[in-house]
């Protein structure tokens, strides 16, 4: 591609960055921004700026907050006793998206990968562990993926969580609801076989 | 949806405005960009200030340029006597990309709309009438959408052109390169019935 001007050029590099945009789309989205109002360029490029320099974190949490406590960790109607264990801020979105959780978070910032080099020191597991050691939680939930980062996080973590008294649990794992039995693949099939429930009507 | 902060409320609702991207990417974006390094945010965020407050465009063909005069309108290899006549930058990369044209360009920056405003006046059309006057043009070629308000355009500019010596064509309507007959709206099949080509081996 043979760009008009260079300023053309490093705007579309910069936007092809972003998870899911081509050079295609991010040239489309430049020349967008020529079209309209200056003043709407200055605001995105503004939000994000603040965005990424202003965003604050939950002291008790980490998820993303705007005061020292979350709105979920500061709200009375949240039940204290059970911590949902989740790698990033979009997690605690989604299972909130659910409406089914009435109990707080813990964001860990990570799972631990030896290949990337993320250990547990670097992950927010002392203040999970601070939280545990006030005696006031009863269980803790692994909302973390099904996959080998994911499986060996909670291994560690529920290695550590093994002297308290405490009921630890995980997803529930098998067949998305609307899926097909014949596309599922075979190990999720083969557990929920294995983690099969009592039929209710 | 309920956002932890402002700040990703902010920068979701600024995001989202370009087009084609809906809240649920805007959010993924954000979440995105909280995920890497401060600097990445800084670098997208000068790109877009600089792209849409520094760019300039060409003085003869209003096309995107960092000089004076533009790539195009430079090149001592384009044939100066053929203008093409487009509505907006992206569709000067348009041809370019086709590699098929030599002459040069002329982008109205938009075309004629009683509907929303837009008269000759808010064109590029006094340079192009300039360019036109100094005599060296023989052909103008009108690269314009097939919409009412190119058509009007198209209609106005002929007439405007009518007491020169000029050429002037248009782009081939007709079915498109890989189209099958049978899916080609009857508008199209009728126009590229009634200016059929002689077939050439």
């Amino acid at each position: 591609m043979n760009y008009p001007s260079k300023l053309l050029e490093e705007a579309v590099t910069e936007i092809a960055k972003l998870p899911g945009i081509g050079k295609k789309t991010a040239l489309r989205l430049a020349l967008h921004l020529l079209k309209q109002e200056e003043q709407y360029s200055l605001q995105l490029a503004q939000a994000i700026v603040k965005l990424r320099t202003e965003t604050t974190y939950c002291q008790s949490c980490h998820h993303i907050s705007e005061t020292t406590l979350c709105r979920i960790c500061s709200d009375t109607r949240r039940d204290r006793s059970i911590i949902c264990v989740v790698e990033e801020p979009p997690d605690v979105l989604a299972i909130e998206n659910t409406g089914q959780y009435l109990g707080v978070y813990h964001v860990l910032g990570g799972l631990i990968s030896p290949i990337e080099g993320i250990g547990p020191a670097n992950l927010h597991i002392e203040s999970l562990m601070n939280r545990v050691a006030q005696g006031e939680v009863k269980e803790i939930i692994f909302a973390i993926s099904a996959t080998m980062e994911g499986d060996t996080t909670a291994f560690y973590l529920a290695k550590r969580l093994k002297n308290y008294d405490l009921k630890i649990t995980t997803l529930a794992r098998g067949l998305p609801v609307g899926g097909e039995l014949e596309y599922t693949d075979e190990v999720t099939l083969g557990r929920s076989i294995l983690a099969r429930t009592r039929y209710d009507n």
